[in-house]
């Protein structure tokens, strides 16, 4: 017997292809959306309507944008001869929420990964060198996730841009701030031990 | 300036009023919505649009369906001398989950709360006793949770109904399957013992 009515059941299949949302949790919210007013739902349904239609990628950084070339990379204030690589663009945003960077983006869209089929013509590698070479920028910051994918990406990007003339920097790994240091893990503190950096 | 287009931003903070799903969580789901077909996207918003249209309160019971009695209330094969009360639809999805209950149901819609508001002419309460009035009922199975307004409406039933000619049940409390006696809070246990039964 059917104990979820279909249209109840249409949107609990539909939101647990959210990523992190199981049945439970999407059963939880459809019946939480049932239980407030319908002007609600529609806001919703209407931001999903709109949102691939608006937002393209800036051609320039690849970021989601409702504009080409995207508002980071239009802005005159901004340093344009450094470049921060990212693997998404909620790293972007990551980033922009710290205050402490003022160059432009690339957006690789991705990281390598040989085991899933993603080599560097799959994410927007071609088009990071096609800017670097084009000399404008004098600095790239490979700002890839700390992790194994993460790190090779980074691998793959320092060969290929090594022979270039600019600046390559990665971002510093170590303590995070406010932790205990005996809570930080074995591989964190011997980064940081090694990148010790003079107290005066 | 503005680093999140208007378009995401807008799916963000609607994706934000769902419970449980605060400004980061929401930034990383519509991030993903995005970064997937288009198509996945309007089948949600599709979902969305359709429920408050689609879904009304069966008038008997008072659960979600699409028809007029809801299946439950219109399956002869189910037993409609008893009736299993419960706060939410949701509770009634988990009690079906367990294949143990063929009776109807009754959706309180709410849980009493004098602070919030919410007396018994909140929730369907006045409905439950006049079903229970119209006399088709021979048991009351009180479902409701084993919280503090779970348990004021379970007593505030109890006193409503104690005078008709029904039998009275509340679900039984005691230690969860599976679960280690040790970890078992204080109250749960004390429960446990109180209500200990025959061994053999």
């Amino acid at each position: 017997m059917q104990v979820i009515p279909p249209a109840l059941e249409r949107l609990i299949e539909s939101l647990g292809k959210l990523p992190g949302i199981g049945r439970k949790t999407a059963t939880r919210l459809a019946l939480n959306i049932l239980r407030r007013p319908v002007s609600q739902a529609l806001e919703l349904a209407a931001a999903l309507s709109e949102l691939h239609g608006a937002i393209q990628l800036c051609s320039c950084c690849f970021t989601f944008s409702e504009s080409d070339p995207c508002a980071i990379c239009a802005d005159p204030k901004r340093n344009s001869a450094i470049i921060c690589v990212v693997e998404q663009p909620g790293d972007l945003l990551a980033i922009e929420k710290t205050g402490s960077f003022r160059g432009h983006y690339h957006i690789l869209h991705g990281v390598l990964s040989p085991m899933d089929g993603i080599g560097p013509e799959e994410i927007k590698i071609r088009e990071l060198l096609a800017r670097v070479n084009s000399g404008t920028a004098d600095e790239v910051l490979i700002a890839t996730s700390s992790t194994v994918p993460g790190e090779a990406t980074a691998s793959y990007l320092i060969d290929r841009l090594q022979g270039a003339p600019i600046k390559l920097t990665r971002l510093a790994c170590g303590i995070p701030m406010g932790m205990d240091i005996k809570y930080a893990d074995r591989h964190t503190l011997a980064k940081a031990i090694e990148s010790r950096s003079p107290a005066v």
